[in-house]
C-alpha cells in the first residue's frame, strides 16, 4: 500500500496563500476533496505563508479540512509551535509531522512532538553539517534516523525517510545517489518507509511532468513506498500503479484495475 | 542514440488497411510525416492486410512513403517476398529488416536478404519451439541469434534483439524476465542492440499508455536502446527523454531540452 500525500495544500505557493487569508473554505475544501478523489491517501498542510501567521493559518486550515475529510493529515513545518497547532486539533490514526531532520534544532524540537502525540515522522537525510553530497552520506544519516528512532523506541513503521533529490539539470549523479539510498534503506531497514517529495528533481526543465513521471518509475522499482505529489497530476497515478504491477507489487493487476473503477488513474 | 521506430503504418489495422487499399496516398503520407515530426528514426512498413495483395501493398507503400521521407524504413512482414519487394525500392542507410527468428524456415528465407541488401536486422527470440517461458530460454536465444549473426559476418552493431514481452496482465514474472534478459543482452553483446515492441506488454488492462510509459522507463535502464511505438502516444517520447536524463544517459538534458524544443515531447 503506497502512501500518497498529497502536497497541493500549501502556502509557499501563491495561489492557495491568497486563498487562506481571504479565509476562502470553500476553496481550500474542493482542494482537499479533489485530492482525495484523485487517490490521495495524507493531506499535507504547509501553513508557511508568513511566519508571524503561521500559528495562526494552520489552525484555519487544520479545522476546515480535518472536517472535510477523513483522511490523516500530514503537518508540515520546520516550527515546532505550528505543528503543535494542527496536531492538538487533529491527530487521527495515521497522521505525519512533515518533518524532522538531524540538525540539533529539528531533533530538540520535533522529536518530543512525535513521542507526545505518537505519530508518524518524515524524516530529512540532512544534518547541522546540511544536505550530503554522495550516496555513502546519504547512507550514514539513514543509520543515524534509524538509530534515533529505536533510541527513542519509535518503531520503524512509523518512520518515512527522504533522502532528498537534487534537480536533475545541476548533477544527474545525484539522482542516481537518492534512488541507490532508497535501495540501501529497503535492504537495510525492511520495516522502515522510504518517501519522496519527487517534483524537485524536475526543477529548471521544462515540462517537467516527463521528469517526475520517469523519475518515480525507477523510485518504485528501488523501493519507493511514499511519495509527496499532486495525485492530481496528469498521469502520476496512473504511472505508479502501472510501475507497481510491473514489478511484481500487483498481482493480476488487482490495484491498478480497482484504481481505475475509482478513476484515479 | 534511441532508435524510434515508428509503428503506426500497420495494415493489420483496420484503419490503415482501409486506406491502402483506397490508394490514399494523402492520408498514408500525413500519417509518416507526424511520425518523423513526433521524433521517428525509422518507419515500419507492415503490409500484411491480406495475403494475397501484400506484394502490390508492399510496393505502394513503399514507394510513396520513400518519397515523403528521408528516414530509413523498417520493412516488416514474416514473408520474404514481401520485404524483398520492398528492399528493391528503398534501402538506404539504416534500412531494417523486421524481423527473422530462429525458426527454420525464416532462417532460410529472411537470412539471405540481410546480407544481399546488407541492411539492419530486428531478432526475435523465438524457435521452432515457440516463445521461451524463462529468463534463461531468453538468453540461450540471444545468444544463438548472436552466434548466427557473427557465423554469417553480420555485425552485432546491425542487430536489433526484440525478447518479445508478454502481457502483464497474464504472467508478471515474464515481464521481469524480458527486463532482465535486456540486461543479460547488453552486459554479454555491448554492441548489439536491444528493440522492443513494447505495447504488448498491457494488451488487456485498461488505459494502456499509463503501462506502455512505466514499461519503457524499466526498459530504458535496463539498457533498452531501441522501440518500436507509435512516438505520437502522450508522452511517450516525453518519458523515454526524461528516463535517459534520469540513468545518466543524457549529460545537463542537453538531447531532452533540444526534443522539447524540436516538440518532440
Amino acid at each position: 500500500m503506497m502512501t500518497i500525500i498529497a502536497e497541493r495544500i500549501n502556502m509557499t505557493r501563491k495561489a492557495i496563500r491568497e486563498k487562506v487569508w481571504e479565509r476562502d473554505a470553500d476553496f481550500i475544501i474542493a482542494e482537499v476533496k479533489a485530492q482525495e478523489a484523485a487517490g490521495a491517501t495524507h493531506i499535507d498542510i504547509n501553513a508557511g505563508g508568513d511566519p508571524a501567521r503561521e500559528i495562526d493559518d494552520m489552525i484555519w486550515l487544520t479545522e476546515i479540512i480535518s472536517k472535510a475529510t477523513e483522511l490523516p493529515l500530514s503537518f508540515d513545518s520546520p516550527n515546532a509551535a505550528a505543528l503543535e497547532a494542527g496536531l492538538k486539533i487533529c491527530n487521527r490514526p495515521g497522521t505525519i509531522i512533515n518533518s524532522i531532520t538531524l540538525e540539533t534544532d529539528r531533533v530538540n524540537n520535533t522529536l518530543p512532538l512525535i513521542l507526545k502525540y505518537n505519530t508518524g515522522i518524515i524524516a530529512l537525510t540532512m544534518d547541522d553539517s546540511g544536505m550530503p553530497e554522495t550516496l555513502e552520506g546519504r547512507c550514514k544519516l539513514i543509520d543515524e534516523i534509524c538509530n534515533l528512532m529505536k533510541k527513542n523506541n519509535i518503531a520503524l513503521d512509523r518512520v518515512y525517510i527522504d533522502t532528498l533529490v537534487r534537480p536533475l539539470s545541476t548533477n544527474p549523479d545525484q539522482v542516481k545517489y537518492t534512488i541507490e539510498s532508497f535501495r540501501y534503506l529497503k535492504n537495510k531497514y525492511p520495516e522502515c518507509h522510504t518517501m519522496c517529495g519527487l517534483s524537485n528533481v524536475s526543477f529548471g526543465v521544462p515540462q517537467r511532468i516527463h521528469v517526475n513521471r520517469a523519475f518515480f518509475v525507477l523510485l518504485l522499482e528501488a523501493g519507493l513506498d511514499g511519495a509527496i505529489i499532486d495525485p492530481r497530476a496528469e498521469g502520476m497515478m496512473g504511472i505508479m500503479y502501472a510501475a507497481l504491477a510491473l514489478i511484481g507489487k500487483d498481482e493480476f493487476c488487482m490495484n491498478y484495475i480497482t484504481a481505475h473503477e475509482k478513476g484515479h488513474l
